[in-house]
């Protein structure tokens, strides 16, 4: 079998060999996903292997849905548990800089060995980078790196990389969904990774709440735009009526832009201190839907962006519309693009 | 590369060597779906690469949703259109026995060369039946016959071949989901099949009507048996109201599946005759529903069954709860298993 990532192959030998013998931990952003958590495990698994001593440290716990994969780890995340960790060898996962770990976590640690990161936005503040942005997920990258090295992937480790793919390109759907995703999500099956698992536990364990959530998301639904925009909305209280929290509505917005003809989908949010949260999803990186959300003060992807804003859905609503018939009606040979 | 199907190689050459300079017809089931469809155009395009004159046949219209894997193909559907080809050599794909492909069409081709389809139910009915219930679509099995025998997959057969192991996977998702399926989706992907394109394509279009359906089924759906059996109704008159039809009705019941703690959706629609459809989706083949199902006259899978009851909703919901909570009360050891 030929290299999955032969331009990394020399910096991950030299990775390897500077933990020998030594205590690392491995640290992920904040509200960690399916690719975080997934680069954790595997990583931790392949360097404990090969005698490592290492630990995974988060700001915020590892979520429900991913608790299948961290049977037996190691996950520090109080200041009384990372204190004793502060002077490992620390290696990064799917961190585009420091501050994703979180506030809590920020630059306590000062042996920043290495970055393994997929993020076009990363800034390359470990010793060594490795930041491939054609790569679909962290996972993907340390799914080739592990077996193009010959370190051990267990079947705990290939179901975690399995997830970290899996969620990451949005189930097979993205456009980073390249040939050699595939090629490793078959190696992981391989090896003990079950699609069917996964499925199970990242797409059909929705909490009652978070399905209440869903109705009443949907029961809300606009078109706007001629048809182009769709929008939901999540009153305040919402939350606290289907016992659930923001962090439930991951996925909601999908829904909206799901709908034939609808180029955007938005979800808005309103906060209890009077303004919005809004999200906005694209079908197609010709809207650039970061530019729209920085007319408010937010930012992201082309289609995948965010804002948060101080006024009320009132207000927010009509300036938010107006901007997207803007930039739907210059079309995508129209300025801004 | 070693070969995908090993245990085909010579029966599909003997294939490819009795078609040659022929008239073949390639038939799909009724009710087409983007493994039949897929199926079609592959194989059709394979052949007519090497020369074979070939025409694709269905009872029914391909959907509106597998239109953009069609382009430039001839599919034939009305008697009119038919009546010239029925002393055609004809490969079924997809089809268990003739009776699939709807009463319309059976029956009336005598020169039944071939069979390829991946039902454990297959009858056998061809000459040449290449019958694999381990692979998860028709299209997996053609995907490698047709790379194994050399035969040209262009990027509109990658395509097809794609949409059909990404829908017969259930989005990569099903246990029936092999290394094979994503050494195979690998394969396309380099020969030109968009994940994203399919993505888009399979799932990101639903109609406003359909839309509307899911609004609806949402809200109408109950928990039963102790939160582990979730139902959705669709009434009388929905289809009208929605612009929809029943064919819309298809991924409903996934939706009442998913809730954690959910062991069986069920989906019930009324009919104009005065009695119900049902559809039954488990999450584990440890519940029969194929049983369920039989009590009412109905069939299918352990996780996929479906029945039709001459009764009207009030008796007959009642009876299906009761028989469902047998089963889950009999539990993984029980008689019911």
């Amino acid at each position: 079998m030929s290299a999955f990532y032969p331009q990394y192959t020399g910096v991950f030998a030299a990775i390897l060999e500077r933990v020998k013998g030594q205590r690392v931990a491995i640290i992920g952003h904040a509200r960690p996903d399916g690719d975080c958590i997934g680069s954790q495990v595997s990583l931790a698994r392949g360097l404990a292997a090969r005698g490592v001593d290492v630990v995974c440290i988060n700001g915020d716990p590892v979520p429900r849905r991913l608790q299948y994969l961290v049977a037996g780890m190691t996950f520090l995340r109080t200041d009384a548990e990372i204190a004793p960790h502060l002077d490992r060898l620390v290696i990064f996962v799917d961190c585009a800089d420091q501050a994703r770990v979180g506030e809590r976590l920020k630059l306590k640690f000062p042996k920043v060995l290495a970055c393994v990161d997929h993020h076009l936005s990363n800034v390359g503040f470990a010793e060594f980078n490795l930041v491939d942005p054609a790569s679909a997920a962290t996972c993907e990258m340390l799914a080739g790196m592990l077996l193009d090295a010959g370190v051990p992937v267990d079947t705990a480790a290939a179901k975690a990389l399995y997830a970290g793919i899996m969620t990451d390109t949005g189930q097979f759907r993205f456009q980073s969904t390249s040939q050699r995703c595939f090629l490793l999500a078959g190696e992981l099956v391989a090896r003990g990774a079950s699609p069917a698992e996964a499925g199970h536990e990242l797409y059909e364990r929705e909490s009652h709440g978070r399905f209440k959530l869903l109705q009443r998301f949907l029961a809300s639904m606009r078109f706007e735009c001629g048809g182009r925009v769709c929008v939901g909305f999540l009153p305040l209280g919402i939350f606290d009526e289907t016992g659930t929290t923001s962090e439930d509505t991951e996925g909601l917005v999908d829904y909206a832009r799901s709908v034939d003809g609808v180029e955007v989908g938005v979800l808005i949010e309103d906060k209890s201190d009077g303004g919005v949260k809004a999200s906005l999803r694209g079908k197609d990186p010709v809207w650039r839907l970061d530019r729209i959300a920085a007319e408010f003060n937010g930012g992201g992807h082309a289609c995948a962006a965010g804002l948060t804003c101080a006024e009320g859905v009132e207000k927010f609503y009509p300036r938010l519309i107006a901007a997207l018939g803007r930039q739907l009606d210059a079309g995508r040979s129209g300025p801004a693009n």
